[in-house]
């Protein structure tokens, strides 16, 4: 019995009921027209990350603004997307496992379906899989190129993978999957762009080892809300995996453009809308949003556009706002916070509060859309 | 439309999909027994807090072992408990605004609803909507006893509403809320003595005050799985509200007895059972669960008895596993983890998958019982 959601459509902004998850539709539009503008500027293919949303609603409207498909971290997310229309899905994973692979081969009679390999044994099982099912699996072979999580080593190694999927009757080999996480976060332009010409030097590596080998890489995918620019300019990569750009969390913002800026390619548009349940001292009130609405993984939530007042110490079901007594509002009141981190964000909430006109004094919700893949971890 | 559960009742455990949340229903019952036999022999009522599992089918055998009630944080919490068949909930939090109020009045045609307040508008709002639904509500007083969050101050303040809930007819005076948050995972015996101690000076001054105002506490609530033996010790808390207990998290094993060992009342009874998806290189595992399967608030997730292996580095839906190369497991092999902190983590989960046996050869799904208040934040 999914839970009802905490507003209606219509109702104006004041009725929301607390904790909500709101998006800003005129900020999440113009992030859409944004990453749509850039990409197809500069010539490189858009796949946006769905692990982020979560929500075949904001997929489909990727999609609309010219996304080739979904990247997905599970095959449940997969089910779900393809379940709400969407046509291609890339799992920008490792898969493990025939029950798992089985799901991925069943999913590919109705949609195009690629998903990563870094160890022969994947191979094998995935080849397996599409044979039982009769269906082609487009695989990318995921390298490592730099975050020390999954993926082969760049070169020799990777090659040796890719010739077992060209020689699989059942996979087709699609290229490389070369995504560095770790970057996304580093602070200064400098870091980041350092981070990736390294990557770099291996993806050039590795393409050239498998032109050799007479492989052509179809996509070099890879690329993240902040660094999509870097292997866009790299000429290397040509499809941009970047999730975070449709919200623009807190986290984020703390990066920096070359000038020293902070990053704003993008405007703040998911906010985790609080209500205040207790102001014991004038300098001090208790929102009910706490770890089970907010994600601190990556940095508390912080206050919207609310000078001088703090977030803190939260617990699982409570927050602390602190300030000067002019600043911390009162028990009944409402405040949103930019959540510190998207992605673990969105996951604790079922339902988007679509609000047209958020900071405007007509702001009322517009849409409810169900986060259809909300903890669909397999 | 639910997920569908990452197991099948009668499936041996290795067929279990990961990740998963694994309940050790041998162990969770043996946690039943030894909290209530406790509670029992030392004349203290038990009201265990569902915002840990979020379960009617634990409430439910909570309260078959002697439990007088359920807590919830939230009104939400509240419903779908009073649904499931638990006829007494305390939501041990202050409710603000009409709207809540009304449902939680709503739910006491149906129920013994308790609710707590540190204001007199929350006194007010009660009142009001005790009255247009015709119910009365039971009402704690919640007092600051020592974890700065909601709460009123202890002494005066505290008699002022606690006369003013005596004056309301929709409402009954029902105590103290005297629940010491922070104290609960100070780690030495000491610390958390001194704290309680701290705590219970607070509530004794209160009580002698609401006797000189004519008013009797018929509850003192509060405690939690760290510190219920100093409360239940002090002669002060009659109605312990811990809920860690059925579970016992890796955070509240790092508490120390005052022989300085590990906290040990409890055993492990809840798991993340993990798969690994990718081992790049021999001292390097990832495993399929990162910040959706498991919180961080207090701490990663620990592997379950596996010497010299070290869960790091989550992130969204990965976990790095690293140490000796023997020790690290292999592409396709499932490890359990205890949870840094049970509640969050209950909370990313649709089901528990209970497993009887789990640590035996037979181990296999006895049950899967929905986490039907997972994701009930208002």
């Amino acid at each position: 019995m999914p839970l009802p959601p905490p507003a209606q459509v219509g109702q104006s902004f004041s009725e929301i009921d607390t904790p909500a998850l709101v998006l800003d539709l005129d900020a999440f539009e113009r992030n859409l027209v944004t990453m749509a503008a850039y990409t197809q500027g500069h010539g490189v293919r858009l796949r946006p990350h769905a692990k982020t949303h979560k929500s075949p609603e904001i997929a489909l409207r990727q999609i609309a603004h010219g996304a080739v498909g979904q990247c997905v971290q599970k095959v449940s997310e997969a089910e779900i997307l393809v379940a709400g229309g969407v046509h291609d899905v890339l799992v920008s994973n490792e898969v493990a496992g025939a029950a798992k692979l089985d799901r991925l081969a069943q999913l590919a009679r109705q949609a195009r379906i690629s998903v990563c390999v870094d160890h022969l044994d994947g191979v094998r099982e995935a080849t397996e899989a599409a044979a039982r099912h009769d269906v082609v699996l487009d695989i990318l072979v995921e390298i490592d190129v730099g975050g020390r999580r999954c993926g082969v080593a760049p070169g020799e190694a990777a090659v040796r993978i890719a010739e077992a999927v060209a020689r699989s009757n059942t996979l087709r080999f699609g290229g490389l999957q070369a995504y560095h996480g770790t970057a996304q976060h580093m602070r200064s332009i400098d870091e980041r762009s350092e981070a990736i010409e390294r990557a770099g030097v291996s993806v050039r590596n590795t393409v050239e080892r498998l032109t050799q080998a007479g492989l052509s890489c179809a996509t070099i995918g890879g690329a993240g809300t902040g660094t999509y620019e870097i292997e866009t300019g790299s000429g290397l990569w040509n499809e941009i995996q970047a999730g975070s750009y449709v919200f623009m969390d807190a986290d984020y913002a703390r990066n920096r453009q070359a000038n020293g800026e902070p990053f704003r390619n993008f405007e703040h548009a998911l906010f985790v809308l609080a209500g205040v349940m207790s102001k014991p001292v004038p300098d001090r009130a208790v929102v009910d949003a706490g770890h089970k609405a907010a994600a601190i993984d990556s940095g508390l939530p912080v206050p919207f556009r609310r000078e001088g007042l703090v977030y803190s110490k939260p617990s699982d079901e409570h927050g602390v706002l602190t300030g000067d007594p002019i600043a911390v509002p009162h028990r009944g009141d409402r405040i949103l916070l930019v959540p510190g981190h998207c992605d673990p964000t969105v996951n604790l909430h079922d339902w988007y509060v679509c609000v047209r006109g958020l900071h405007t004094a007509d702001a009322h919700v517009e849409a409810l859309w169900p986060i259809a893949a909300r903890g669909a971890l397999t």
